[in-house]
């Protein structure tokens, strides 16, 4: 932030002291990405023009008023990527291999040879075609996966997945696969996707990893369809409310493996936002086009928006 | 085993009758890998002139009169590696992951952000080049990880290693891994390399993986290292005793992973170990050259040798 600060005058706040300094300030960097302190700080922001957050998911500040204004809305596209692919793959092997089991019967101290599954070959549907499925796409196939992918428009010769489905047929293409991936941006059209029907028709040995946010998923009808043994198994990194609230059902359910929203947070990833935002920083104050430029009708950076 | 029983007579045995059914037999196809009993029936094998083993590591039965034999010994080289190369990627990706501290953590009810580590660009040693040593290599270096051999001689061209050390300068290049993979075949050479003085020039973040044998280790060196912090963890598949005695401290040590020797058995294993025989008794039967004919000199079967 040093470079910042010579260059501009910039306030440091929590949420309580954000209106006051929202106040004629001309940008807004939202280190906290799980704050929610923006919209009701939205009536101090009288000059305001750029707001950049630190994370991919821009839903916190996705409010109205935020929408209809001026305001240009960059994020952090491409921080998490890679690490969240090495964990989207990591708990994929671990179903496969039977490791919480493992670790299970080691703390009984009991031998207790099983078989295992292949990963090799195993269908993947990775919903969300932004950086970060593609990222899974390519590190599962690098795995011997066979990997589709799950966006708002059918292709059959994207780069990353090959062929993408719409995720309007979402409950027709589930049954043929052994892994799905939830990793969409969360919209008023992903809201609540994975729902009662979609579990109903999945694989009843298929796992359910969600990477991306917890809306996207009904989790009562995630617990559910657990609970009634219509789905093997859930990886669960993101949640409807965070942090997961003690009494959850999900903490102790059998084959849920619950992470606290951390699978992109490789060590150095504050360093790593900080830098995104300083770049983009660099160019607002030179007049360069800003990298990231959320679209704030579709709720994400468009793929023609690359910016890199 | 119908095919075969339809051009032999077949005799099917435990360890009990092994002596008896020895008797006159021509083949003996031994498909409990782990059992000791071939040396104690040896007496009876009057005839015998091939003995196919279901496993890769042929250690089990390299005692001195079976090694001065004319008999031909093979394996069943080829089943296991993809299987164990998926293991050692996830058990790779768990540490790098803190899986184990998730699970710990979900068991208790508590959320608890951590940073983890990336995986790509991750130093990774393979000891052993053999087929599974192989097809690690190539797993390791797909999830985006800097991979090296070691083998008996040293090389800078190998397909899937690249640059391979000899495993006499074991100890020179340990420090500069992170990941050190055991996966040698357990000889006179390699029997035991592991030990204190290993132990004691690895970086204190690295982990030890064992797929090998596990008196590939002196296992007492292992634990007084992970005692002392000496290294950061260890996955271990293999054992010097297995099953694990209920009292070894392994199964209690922080940060040791214990899983009962079940890294390459996935659901199928069987059947494909009988695939592999049946083949081989096919070739035999019509007087054609087997394959994976182990070097009972080396113990292993020697890459020039990959009959494939």
């Amino acid at each position: 932030m040093e470079t910042i600060e010579s260059m501009a005058e910039v306030r440091y706040t929590g949420e309580k002291g954000l209106a006051e300094a929202l106040r004629g300030a001309d940008a807004l960097f939202v280190y906290d990405f799980l704050s929610t302190a923006v919209p009701g700080a939205w009536h101090a922001a009288d000059k305001l023009r750029w707001l950049h957050i630190a994370s991919a998911g821009v839903d916190p500040v996705m409010f109205p008023a935020l929408r209809e204004s001026d305001v240009t809305l960059t994020n952090s596209r491409g921080v998490f990527d890679a690490s969240i692919a090495e964990y989207v793959l990591g708990v994929i092997i671990a179903f496969a291999k039977d490791l919480p089991r493992s670790l299970e019967l080691q703390r009984e101290g009991r031998w207790q040879h099983r078989e295992s599954e292949r990963v090799a070959g195993r269908h993947a549907l990775v919903v969300g075609t932004g950086p970060i499925g593609r990222a899974i796409a390519r590190m599962l196939r690098a795995a011997g996966m066979v990997v589709s992918g799950m966006g708002r428009r059918a292709r059959e010769d994207d780069p990353d997945f090959g062929a993408v489905h719409a995720s309007a047929e979402l409950v027709r293409h589930l049954p043929a696969f052994d892994y799905v991936v939830a990793v969409a941006p969360l919209t008023e059209q992903t809201k609540g996707m994975f729902d009662a029907a979609a579990f109903a028709t999945m694989k009843q040995s298929a796992r359910f990893v969600n990477v991306g946010r917890g809306e996207l998923v009904v989790t009562a009808d995630l617990v559910t369809a657990m609970r009634e043994g219509r789905i093997a198994g859930a990886a669960l990194d993101v949640f409807e409310t965070e942090p997961l609230p003690p009494d959850d059902p999900l903490w102790t359910m059998p084959n849920v493996l619950v992470s606290p929203h951390m699978s992109g947070d490789f060590a150095g990833w504050r360093n790593a936002l900080v830098e995104v935002f300083a770049d983009n920083f660099e160019r607002w104050h030179t007049g360069r086009p800003l990298r990231n430029v959320v679209d704030k009708q579709l709720g994400y950076v468009p793929s023609g928006h690359l910016g890199a």
